[in-house]
């Protein structure tokens, strides 16, 4: 922010000090530091760390190839970015983990935080244009000074897939060997570490678990929502029968069929236990449910905001699974696919994490399967409304404002 | 680049130390540390000081603000980007210096590292969208504690401005000072320097001068379009004198004549040179008609990526005051203007700097003011053509290869 | 949308087309001729019309221009997003005109539909670098057969610009005309009478008058304000006041004193009825006073909806400006500037668009200006608080669904 | 381009008009129309087609939804932009196909068309931001009155696939018909007509066999190649005999006789022909020694516009794969996979699409498998040298411009 003035207002910064009273001292020391100088970009950044970081290989081995410093300023960006995403994904499920989001005052918070999150991943889609600036050949001329160094050992972005929750029992193998194993003792313990954390999905689980209105005593939405989609299907069906035969007819009554088959497996617990078990769905039976009523009730005031972190959470599943694409592109393009001649793995391995698996909220889109018309959506009545309007309240027993830095 | 492979070449590394007579031993103490290890991945980027220097003011307060972590991660993914403009800018700048250019067959290298510099000013627009998700009341909780730092103080973004070509006598003052007085004494020896060597601008302009074509006693082009322009007029004069009296024809003959001002303005040195005092222009009279020349022949083999490179030069232009632009917007959101009420400079200073001042080629730009219809452009014969397609061989009387590294 | 099957539930289209009786019999018609292929995605796109609309002048003046489709393309792809952002424009104003904002249920339509505005404008700062890749030279070869048209006369732009709130008495002639008169009758009838319906702006300014807690009677959250900030400034002059004669002392002071006018001003209801005279300010006094509610109380989940719709329409503005200066920049690029020649009022007439006075949500951005520390805010007690929750329900007299298509 | 002034050259625009005399009288008819109104920017674009073209099937069935208006703007914006990459598409083969790209002076128009296209493609990619804003939730409320069109019939989609060189053979089938009997007759026949044309891909093939370099009885790059290459490999080998036994030589003698293998498959020209008959390689032997002739001598004047260009067919391969690849993204959140529940045969389709059989310049890719060390590839003398600069003499057997329009 090269200009920004950053406000200098220098009264306020004694007054807020003078709240601290055990340094009231050394702020006025500081106050006389800052009129000959004070606090300056430079420092306040840590620029001499920053940009005294890129030695280059090829340089160190007597062959300085200019386009190794892109290659290195690239990555160190993308790091850079790592360390804000986990930054922002920790103080999130810090808010869950302290039960601070049951205070719907901080639902801002973990959104705003989330799509920040969204607004980096969309950046770093954007930053491979700028890698690929550099040419196949270009890399040729240093790539061998990095061997055996790759991308894969970046521990924070597995540690970001893992307090996301990339789930480890599905992740592809790298180098023939666990994907722990390819870190150093110290780094392997932190991933080992972040797995056994409460990772975002397990989070917004149990938030989803005890949305309002599943109470099966309350407004019990499964419930009615099963009997109306049954109901529903059973119309269509009669009136679809009504209909003289035809072509059309069978096929219509097959597809009603089929639509009925899916119905039927979504109010079938054992069947998303099932799922569960095989990897095909991640959530409890209990979230999903809570998931399709804050999907039907978005406009709902109290749903609105949830709905909005609903959404961003796909986005960052999509974009995380772009960003492997993109990746794979690019390293297509840097190293070739060795044409069938039985060369890297690693082309290969970037492939093999483009799939479903490593999708993390994929119950959220899936859902997308299992819409009804709105007009056989539960009717909430004034009890429900109120009911669904009050809930707050009821989770509001803050008196002190909350921590800013949580 | 997370999961990359590198493509772990390990003989051909053994083969290429080994043209390195001195350190042979010291390459296969590499290679055998490699196969227990060797560069590992985070070691490369030094990690451990890229991701952990970010230190929160608001934290060592005593009053730690979360958004304060987005601030310095933003400003130092723009001091690294930073540093990569300057490295190719610094590169590019060393090729017209040692003379490399003269063998065309670095125009490649000057293309593809402006037009680098292109892409990053690119994501570095986008990178707004980022720190634009932080409110002028999540600033606001930390803001004081920056006090006195500026984003003015960011020595890479003044120096890639003075290496690029910004006037220096040009430059709106800030905090009343000179702007080099805002930064400490070593940093302001280092901007004096900048000062001091051959900006892109002048390199260019050089390079420019020497535009085959040119030679008054050769194909003269400047001779030769000077007359074709004037008999086109003479002859759009002579057309429009045998129309029948209409108001239009007065209106066109207006025109006519105002077209006629500008073009006698472009072959008026005395004016151009007056023009160069006032800062309206930047380029020598010579550097102009070269620029002309290849705009006009941009399809001639010799001259297509000449043009390429005017092309990248008006873009890094038009993305740098955006960026400028783009910065006012934030700053503007972030503290307000102040509402007429006479406080903070540092918006005002920036707009001023998102003017044509700061623009280093705006002469490329204006050049769009001098065109001419095809048919008006003078003809290459055979002799010139010839004389166009030979002129990089009379150059090249380099027989080594040119340093990769430069 | 290549390849996407738009999921043919053709059962539910019956079911669906039942409901509505006086049409079943041709719903049966439909389904049948859906059967021997229906719909299709040409016909449903009109592509007739839209891919055929190109028609070059060049080439109708016998000297057809490749680049002239590029530049038509272009055009015809920002009049189709402008229609766009019309209709969800509209659609929004709608709402608010119709009082259906007062259901808070709707806040997520309008929320998601000003944030579709947003990601549109976003999606057409990008599009001009398509159009640049064409040069001026290129543009010049088919410039003088557009002549008079100009984009001035986009009939949608200036539509859009009324119906958000830009004010008329403060844009800059074209031509020395007023701005309609550049339009045929009927265009110029439109555009007085979209001068004439509700602004986006004003219905805003309405809404924020109604913020809950503005009442004076009531939270009255002006009066608690006033009170506290200036208890807060007289504590920092006392405190100030104990500290031992510098001249750091003195500068205090006086910036203290200047954040006390600052303040003072802001209290000052005749002073901002006298820049709401001068075009400074854009709201009334009490919409201002509602925007800052939010703003403080921004976590409150009443107010977290409206607080990112201020914020979107604080990108909304900032976005246009932008786009207003990216054209600016082309402009200069595809005419010059004239180089002070006295050519083209266009590139000047562009420039001095890019100016406060075409902000709309000027206002939102300035109360940066007047943000205070969390501490000074007032606090809202526990009745405060169950007014601001219940607010909504108070409101929320519908019992239909609201319709969806308004 | 709103307020754009289009430079009115009144004047120029009577005298190039009068260059074509036979219709002098109606130009002056014309200038007359002009100075009362003459061309408005609304009937040169035709918005009367283009913006009112909008009509909602939700509409017209009684039941409108505000987001189906998103959705066929999208669609129409997509398809503006198809027009356009076929405009420049076939104006480009239309220069290879007369043989105009003989004349080295169209290759600034074929790289400048080219990389149009890439620009394109990459705004389409930014544009799905805009249709994510609608959610499955609002795509539910009118996807149903969509049926049975589907995407997969966008014509202007498979012509460009068709174009640029997709395999027809290699064509997923789509409601397990031929791709082309999902289309109208007239259509279907203007699919097969594209087919019948000569491709992108078989355009730059026979391009890239007349590389200049490649005869075998003169520079004899493919023989020179082969020399060094095998050359090279053996002298590794040799050095590495030479070393003590480990675990790493082994691994190292492994890896030499792998590269081996892959350098004696590049060479091997009946392995190339199999690999061809397969879809895996889809150039001709001689067009793959061209394509790598230009990359390693890429620098030398005579290669480096050649080079970009082939760096620009990768680009927009990539970009076509990421587009699909989105697309994919988005069709999965719109309607779900069916969960395995046997549903959508549209997202498995398009997940089909996604992968190298439907990359058209694969081979520029793979051949990132066969670089050399700069020291190993054949030397330039002086003799070549010349060769290379004056080919293009060679070529110009031209007189007259080209022409512009082509």
């Amino acid at each position: 922010m090269s200009g920004c003035p950053y406000f200098q207002r220098k009264f306020v910064s004694t007054s807020k000090q003078n709240l601290k009273e055990d340094e009231s001292d050394d702020s006025q020391t500081g106050i006389n530091k800052a009129s000959k100088g004070g606090l300056i970009y430079g420092d306040y950044l840590q620029l001499d760390k920053i940009v005294t970081s890129q030695v280059l290989q090829s340089e160190l081995k007597g062959n300085k190839i200019h386009d190794e410093h892109l290659f290195i300023v690239t990555h160190q960006a993308y790091e850079l970015w790592f360390k804000q995403v986990l930054w922002e994904l920790d103080s999130v499920r810090e808010i869950f983990i302290s039960g601070h989001v049951r205070d719907e005052r901080n639902m801002l918070k973990v959104n705003t935080r989330i799509h920040r999150i969204v607004m980096i991943f969309r950046l770093l889609l954007d930053q491979f244009a700028v890698l690929e600036t550099m040419t196949a050949l270009d890399f040729y001329d240093f790539r061998e000074y990095l061997s055996p160094a790759s991308g894969f050992q970046s521990l924070q972005f597995r540690l970001l897939e893992n307090k996301i929750g990339v789930p480890h029992n599905q992740r592809v193998p790298y180098n023939r060997r666990h994907y722990r194993d390819n870190f150093r003792d110290q780094e392997s313990e932190h991933l080992l570490q972040s797995e056994q954390e409460p990772t975002l999905l397990q989070l917004v689980e149990q938030w989803l678990e005890r949305t309002p209105g599943l109470e099966e005593d309350g407004f019990n939405f499964w419930g009615k929502l099963e009997t109306n989609i049954f109901e529903w299907l059973r119309r269509e069906k009669e009136k679809l029968e009504q209909k003289p035969a035809s072509e059309m007819k069978e096929e219509m009554m097959a597809e009603l069929i089929k639509q009925r088959d899916i119905f039927l497996s979504l109010f079938d617990e054992k069947r998303h236990d099932h799922l569960v078990s095989t990897g095909q769905r991640r959530m409890s039976y209990k979230a999903l449910q809570g998931a399709l009523m804050i999907y039907f009730y978005r406009e709902e005031p109290r749903f609105q905001v949830p709905f909005q972190l609903l959404t961003s959470l796909m986005d960052i599943d999509t974009l995380m699974t772009k960003w492997r694409y993109n990746h794979v592109c690019m390293v297509h393009r840097m190293i070739g696919s060795k044409d069938g001649t039985g060369g890297s793995s690693g082309y290969q391995y970037l492939r093999s994490t483009v799939s479903d698996r490593y999708k993390v909220f994929v119950d959220l889109f899936n859902l997308a399967t299992f819409l009804v018309p709105r007009e056989w959506v539960p009717k909430l009545d004034p009890s429900e409304h109120t009911f669904l309007y009050m809930a707050e309240c009821c989770d509001s027993s803050y008196c002190s404002s909350s921590d800013d830095s949580d």
